[in-house]
Formats: structure tokens, C-alpha cells, sequence
């Protein structure tokens, strides 16, 4: 027998995954929580149905919400990753030889468990010493620490369910307020077409809020329609600049990528570049 | 009652689309022909169940496919387009001032016929008074003209069926001897993630036959994966440099644009450089 998992990416429009293995299924505090192992992709985390992330093309997403940001800031030594219970953010920011601490918050310890069990290669590195983790509302984290940091990357899910905060204006308010010096920030802002108002609000939000902003693109087979924008503030240099080059492997990012990456089509431009 | 097509994309990865109306179905001499209305993205051109060009998204398909090799001529007047039946292609080469004659060449007459009822805003153009039509096989047209062109564009469907041949060496060889100096030619070369072994075969055929060549990327929803590639050669020019700007107004293509779909992540330049 073949089994399917259907993924309704909007009213009119399905994805079908064949699956080889149900590997996990709980009902958190928060949210439907599944590990699968797809015929295409291999092993994937979804909640409420949808996939977040897939070991067979997370690189992309990862690298592109980690690098970006980090490569952009002169040397980063803290960094937040609010979201990104699965691991792979906090993995790609370890890379970096200046980072000496990350913090990871995440509202449901449960994705933390299962990411360890059953995505070891992304989740691998929340053991290292210099991660601390912290299973809270990253909204009520944010407001309620006096710390500050490097780099904030905001790895949130779908702007539905628990993860709604973590794309409204209040929130980033609160998290500009937490950036050290040269701090930058990135946050993933959906598909350009299928989230086009969400993109339009997160990348006018964080135009107003940094003296330098920008969006960049990304093709991440999993997600909906493929064409994912990550939108980056920063307090001092230009997002679309990296200032630093990886000496490490990467598979999806290099410096000229960085750059070329926020050279959006019109049909984009005109989203996210507000007339003031 | 709920209507849905469904199309497989690999063995373990379907999409599926809500059909608003099925407008035309027909057996040509060649392929199954159907035309749907869909919820998402509307008014779809399918060969053998597979997505060709939709209304929603075509634009991205047909200009990239279009304005990369004739932006990197200096001044195209002969354009010749191989499979494009829908007439995507040609509306696009008739949008470049220089562009005198345009040759169609198609080998299933009803696509053309369809696209013509169906799809009258990609296939407007085709009654211009510069469109040649030519309804035949596209590798014997090239091989028996003794013509040629300052602009080959292959359009071709998938790499199964009647476009097989359209990505062979043979065919490249033939389409470069009908080049004019300064010519330039473009061909999609599939996706980077599922037809990986078609766009290493291309890209290394268009490298050895052409001074200049080079694959570059586009987003397009409705194909599989979201990302495509496409690969230029040229007998002057650098594929990446466009040599003058649109004077018309352009929905994904733009100068800006043109340089930077030319850099490749990293897990994809290792494919579309062969080491020689």
C-alpha cells in the first residue's frame, strides 16, 4: 500500500508526498507534531500538517537565514535564534569562528526531542557549549530580557498557529531593542506568491525600523511555490554587502550569491520597497 | 462536486491543482491536449498532463527565455523559436524594437490552434504580420534550412516525447551552424533538482559548442521544484552581461535581474562546470 501526505498550500493548490515511514506522531501544548520519512526529500519535521523542514534540501533555508545576516555583520559573537526548534539555524551559526554564544528560543520543547531523535544531522548541534536553550514564547523572551545580541534570527513557522507574533510590528520593535552595535537582524517573510501581504508588511516594518534593509530570494523546493524571501535590518552595514567570505563548505550560499540574492524581479520590487 | 488534476512530478512527489472549468481536450498526432481553467494560477496549457505555461505565471517562463540571449546581442533582427507553440516566446522577441522576423517552428499544429482560442494573451501575437509558422519536426527544420538567425530560442516541453531530440548534441551542433556572427542561443535545461542529469548534458554541450556560455535561474510556481534553469551560448558577448536595457515594461526580467540569475549556489555550479 502507498501512502500519501497531502499539503494544502492554498485553496486551490496540493502537494503529495509519498511516505516510506511514519516515524513520530504527538499532539504537543502547541501544535501537531509529525516526522516522516518522504520518498522525495527524506526525513521531514511537519506541524499542523506542513512541512518545515526536510533533510534533503534544509540546507537552503538554513544557510540562506543564518548566512545572510552573519555574513553582513564585522564579527558576530552573540546571536538569537527565536523559533528554529529543529536545529539547523543554531547549527549554521556555530560555523562562524566569532559566535561564541547562541541562544535558541523555542515555545514547544517537544520539536527540540524529536528534532534530536530523528533529525540528528540538524539538531546535532543544540549539545554544543555554547548553545543555551529556552523553551518560552519568544514574543515574552524578547520583552523581558535586558541582554543583546549580534545577530537575531527570527526562524519562525507559518503566520498562522503559535508563531503569529513573531511577524507583527510590536515584536520587532521589542527585538531592534535587543541588537548590540552593528546588530542585524533576518527573519523569513514567506512566499512572494502566495504571501504577498505578509512580505509587504514584514519588509515595511523593518524598513522603518533600521537604517538599512533589504529582501532577498531563495528557491526552496518544499515550500510553496519554491520562491522563499528572507527580509534583513541592520543597525550599520548594507544587508546586500557581505563584509566577511565562509571558510567553510556551504552547499547553497557564497558571498556572490548574498549579493546577487537581493536583486529582486519588478514584480517583487514593487512589494517591498514602500514610498515613504 | 470538487474537481482536481493531479501531476506527477517524480515517483514519490505530486501536485495538485483545483480545476475551475476543463475547457479543450483533444488526442493530437503527437500528445494529449487539455486546457483547464485552474483556481490557482488559471487558464493552464497541459501536454501529456504535465503543466506547460499558465496564465498566472507564464511571464516568468517567456521572458527569462527571451530576454536573457537577446539583451546579450547587440541588436537581434532574425529570431528563431523551437517548440513554443503557446506563442509565449514569440510575443516576447516581436517586444524587442530591432526584431524583424520571427520563425515559429512547432511540431503539433493543434497547440498552436489551442493557444490561439484558449490562451489568446500568450498567443496574441502569433498573427503579427514578422511570425512565420512552421509545423514541423524541430530538429529536421534546422537540419535542412540553410537560413539563419541571429537568436535561437529552444523551447522545449519536457525531455520525454516529441521534444526528446531537442536536447541532444546532434541538435546543438545543427543550431549552431545556423547561427549568424554575434549570434546567441538559449534552451531551458530543466530543473536543477529533478533533472539534474539533463542540465549537466545541456550545459556541457552548449560550453563545448559556443566561446561563451552560461546557465542561469528563474522561480516558476507551477514547474517542478519552483526553480529552472536556463542555458545561453554565444559566439560574442558574455551570457551574463546584457549589452542594452528594455524599453518596455517587464514583470521578472530586468537588467539587474539578467546579471545576477547568472550566480549559481554552489551545489549547482558544480554541475554546469565541467572540468575540461
Amino acid at each position: 500500500m502507498s501512502i500519501w501526505f497531502t499539503e494544502r498550500q492554498s485553496d486551490g493548490y496540493e502537494v503529495r508526498w509519498l511516505v516510506k515511514r511514519l516515524l513520530h506522531q504527538e499532539r504537543t501544548a502547541y501544535q501537531q507534531l509529525t516526522v516522516v520519512e518522504l520518498a522525495e526529500f527524506g526525513r521531514a519535521l511537519l506541524l499542523d500538517d506542513i512541512v518545515q523542514t526536510t533533510v534533503g534540501d534544509e540546507y537552503i533555508y538554513h544557510e540562506m537565514i543564518v548566512h545572510t545576516p552573519l555574513f553582513v555583520h564585522p564579527a558576530p559573537r552573540r546571536v538569537l535564534v527565536i523559533g528554529g526548534g529543529d536545529g539547523g539555524a543554531v547549527r549554521e551559526a556555530l560555523r562562524h569562528p566569532t559566535v561564541d554564544a547562541v541562544d535558541l528560543v523555542e515555545i514547544d520543547e517537544r520539536v527540540v526531542a524529536a528534532a534530536r531523535v530523528w533529525l540528528p544531522e540538524i539538531a546535532g548541534s543544540l549539545d554544543d557549549r555554547r548553545v543555551r536553550l529556552h523553551y518560552t514564547d519568544g514574543f515574552r523572551f524578547v520583552a523581558e530580557t535586558d541582554q543583546t545580541w549580534d545577530a537575531v534570527i527570527v526562524d519562525a513557522s507559518d503566520p498562522i498557529g503559535p508563531a503569529v507574533g513573531l511577524f507583527s510590528r510590536e515584536f520587532h520593535q521589542q527585538v531592534r531593542q535587543r541588537l548590540a552595535p552593528e546588530g542585524v537582524i533576518c527573519t523569513q517573510s514567506g512566499s512572494p506568491f502566495f504571501n504577498r501581504e505578509l512580505l509587504r508588511q514584514v519588509a515595511g516594518t523593518v524598513a522603518e525600523l533600521y537604517p538599512q534593509s533589504g529582501t532577498c530570494l531563495a528557491c526552496i523546493p518544499t515550500y510553496p511555490s519554491g520562491l522563499w524571501s528572507f527580509t534583513v535590518g541592520s543597525l550599520r552595514g548594507d544587508p546586500s554587502q557581505p563584509r566577511r567570505r565562509p571558510d567553510f563548505t556551504t552547499r547553497y550560499y557564497s558571498s556572490d550569491y548574498h549579493r546577487s540574492s537581493f536583486t529582486l524581479p519588478p514584480f517583487i520590487t514593487h512589494l517591498t520597497s514602500p514610498t515613504r
